[in-house]
């Protein structure tokens, strides 16, 4: 089988223009900063990763078959660079950011691999922060983070099949998602009745983005394990883009079985200055039926230096009420659980290169 | 946020006439079907991995140093794609697909490092599904499949130092290995009378390719540990390309010490349609001394979209006897093992992208 | 060592002057070797990896931010190539070597994240053998390697940031570090009075180089933990090239709190000869107040077959005084500790090809 060049060398040398359009890529980034968290009485200083953005390296590609169609694979994996690991602080390189194949054209694509769950971009699209870093969104696996529950699928899902609108559609835009447990019926770490089933997932998100105005639903749906308690998800988000300021607003819930539901609401902006930004979002999480709930407020600025490499700080506090616990963290430093109602903050200063 | 591509700008600035030929490659495979095995009365339904071509990534290069010398490396690594992972489905990215350092010229190449054993080459060279997806040959380790025994060595051996002959002997061509099991004499896992040399491997394989015909003979040795059980594999296959059909024929056989041997014969064909491929072969384990004998048929399609993006389609079938209890397996899919004497079955539908 | 590759396609395309030295390289190393280690009666044939320059697998990067700004990445990992392994011997690949992002200019760079200790830098610098293979200093975590101490920090530090003087001092250049153990007051694995503190690193090194004179100073406390004992780095290495000689000399310590010193002498040098160089080392480590001291003799031949590409050779022998057990060991081999008062041997023949 003939392997490409690393370089395009080969594949602009002999390439006609039925694949003009196919390439290789290298990409990533690395983001590192200077940061503080603390929380019930302790502190922790040091250096964090994945600030503004998440550290990754990647390598993609899109083979033009002619016709309209094309081939195409995607495969990427974090970078926890404040101690060179992978996809955490003591784990090595993988590709669990994103690993697909798929097949495009103007249906749209068609994509099998570990994918980003449908239920999960909203929560990123429409958070000021794009839940990174102190700033962060805290409406990510909002079930396991307060109670018991199933995170299985809640940001990527493995074993997925893919299906996404092509971008022909006047800004209307929808993606359908299902995803294997892979459990057989003798599967003996699940139980009855849901036993196969167990952290299956089928999930959609569908929307509109074109001009200023962006807005997107979602919908999705883990199979529970041996408790049967399904993991629902809900949201919605918008965003628009009034030039002096752009105003996002998102509001989900998680549900699991007939028990406990999470609810949480983000109200935010990003104000350019110049090139650079201004950042800012408030958030509340609402635990049915408990005094626990939560809340966030996150500002932050990022100074572009072009591009591709920014300087940004971003300051948060998480204020909890009953027993509640939740505190500031990002990848790399961790103060621990807040006091029960107490309060917890963060910051961090640092520099975003992509290349 | 633009990402670059990557091209061998430097390369083709600095290369001269001399060093011409020298080049780094970046390549890979990314292959991801829709599948299903059944065995037992369970079944598992999913998204597996490399089902007509061993998902990799990599990074090769040759450095021309004049007089018809030239220095290379190889460094590739396995990806289990439906998951995000690299060697395993829970293990991250290596080269254990391969890792070597040589030097080649007129006299042929001798490399050092992590490679393909000799004995391995023609188990998935004259298989017509390449030792992949649920239609491939059992023939692999097949006494560790079928009862205790020895599969150090048996796809890929470590520490090892290999010679290849030049490719300009008129299609005759011959490789010969040694690797070092690096047990010192006071190894504390590997009791007497093998102590040192546990592990050690010999292998190489000869043979004659060109034109329409290909035929190659291998012999191995790895040396047992502390039952002293060497396993010996022997092993030999042809194929005829006669245009429209192109006969395959394997037949190899594993010993350990004076106690397992099982030996795997197939018989197998491609038949090519228009630019696309029927595949087919049937096999049989017979184990000697033994009523557990076990026999495999698998069918297959391939459709190429292009000379490096394949859709396809494979259906197999496992019969055992006795109390044999052998399954169809792929990489990400399991049913578990066959009822004693019982069937097990699988089929694909995947999409195969080389870059 | 010159580097290859990898430019940016898109970016020379686009680009103008202005940044006209952005690039993204892949990088890296593969070196392995037959090689042979003794010791207490014991030995151990095989195959290593890094016998004179570590293997490696990397990614870096420049952008030039105009006004004298750029911004960088480095990605750089370990490869065990003799097992298709990275970090280690069974452990997965991951940039532990490096991993920093930042930015530099007329004043220097700053640069965040997993990086070398300035302390470390003298070990290497000013060993004929590079810290590597058989023939390689034992300067490295000394107190470690002797009795009980400290060796967080020793080579590299996580979670860092540094600033590095620029090349436009007239040959003195200066490295600063501080890095962060990142530990709360409540971390239940470090217990008071350093809690907090345990495994914060600062270093330093300072020196000159141009034409052909290097010397080097280096500095570094690494804070202790539960025993509260701080380990204290102080080494200054120099090396003089005549031409048809290159005489090295480096001395260091390291202390533990009040208890544990250990001190290491290196004199060696490197002779070319054409284009090929001889290597020879002799070092002595001493252990304050015990008879426990060691000693090694290292001598090796680098054959060049290109800038790219060598050969080479390497013999090492260690001798123990008194109930010393220290070994000659390589990347890849191990034939155990010597015995008390003993000696150990090593050898090995390899090939190095840097891409």
């Amino acid at each position: 089988m003939k392997k490409s060049l690393l370089a395009l060398a080969a594949l602009t040398a002999f390439a006609g223009a039925a694949s003009a359009q196919s390439s290789v890529t290298l990409f990533g980034i690395v983001d590192a900063a200077y940061g503080h968290v603390s929380a019930n009485g302790n502190s922790v200083t040091g250096i964090s990763n994945s600030g503004i953005n998440s550290s990754r390296l990647g390598f993609r590609g899109v083979e033009d078959l002619g016709g309209g169609l094309n081939a195409n694979f995607w495969l990427e994996g974090q970078l926890n660079n404040d101690v060179g690991q992978g996809s955490g602080q003591t784990t090595a390189f993988d590709f669990q950011r994103r690993a697909t194949v798929g097949v495009g054209g103007g249906f749209g694509d068609i994509k099998f691999g570990r994918d980003y769950s449908p239920s999960f971009w909203n929560t990123t699209v429409y958070d000021p922060f794009g839940t990174n870093g102190v700033g962060q969104s805290l409406a990510i696996n909002m079930i396991s983070r307060a109670a018991a529950g199933n995170a299985v699928n809640g940001v990527r899902a493995n074993n997925s099949l893919s299906y996404f609108t092509p971008g022909t559609l006047g800004g209307f835009n929808a993606q359908v998602m299902v995803a294997f447990g892979e459990n057989g019926a003798a599967a003996t770490t699940v139980a009855a009745p849901n036993a196969k089933k167990a952290n299956n997932y089928f999930g959609f998100r569908v929307g509109y983005a074109a001009g200023p105005v962006s807005a997107h639903f979602a919908y999705a749906k883990t199979t529970g394990a041996a408790t049967a308690t399904d993991t629902k998800y809900n949201n919605i988000g918008a965003s628009y883009d009034a030039g002096v300021i752009k105003p996002i607003v998102f509001w989900g819930t998680e549900k699991a079985g007939s028990g406990a539901k999470v609810t949480g609401l983000l109200i935010g902006a990003t104000i350019p200055v110049g090139s650079n930004e201004i950042r800012v979002a408030t958030s509340r999480y609402d635990i049915a039926n408990s005094a626990n709930d939560f809340s966030k407020f996150a500002v932050g600025y990022v100074h572009n230096l072009s591009k591709r490499t920014a300087l940004y700080t971003t300051y948060a506090r998480v204020s909890n009420k009953g027993a509640q616990t939740a505190a500031v963290a990002n990848n790399g430093l961790s103060a621990g659980a807040a006091a029960a109602g107490g309060g917890a903050t963060g910051y961090e200063f640092g520099v975003r290169h992509a290349f």
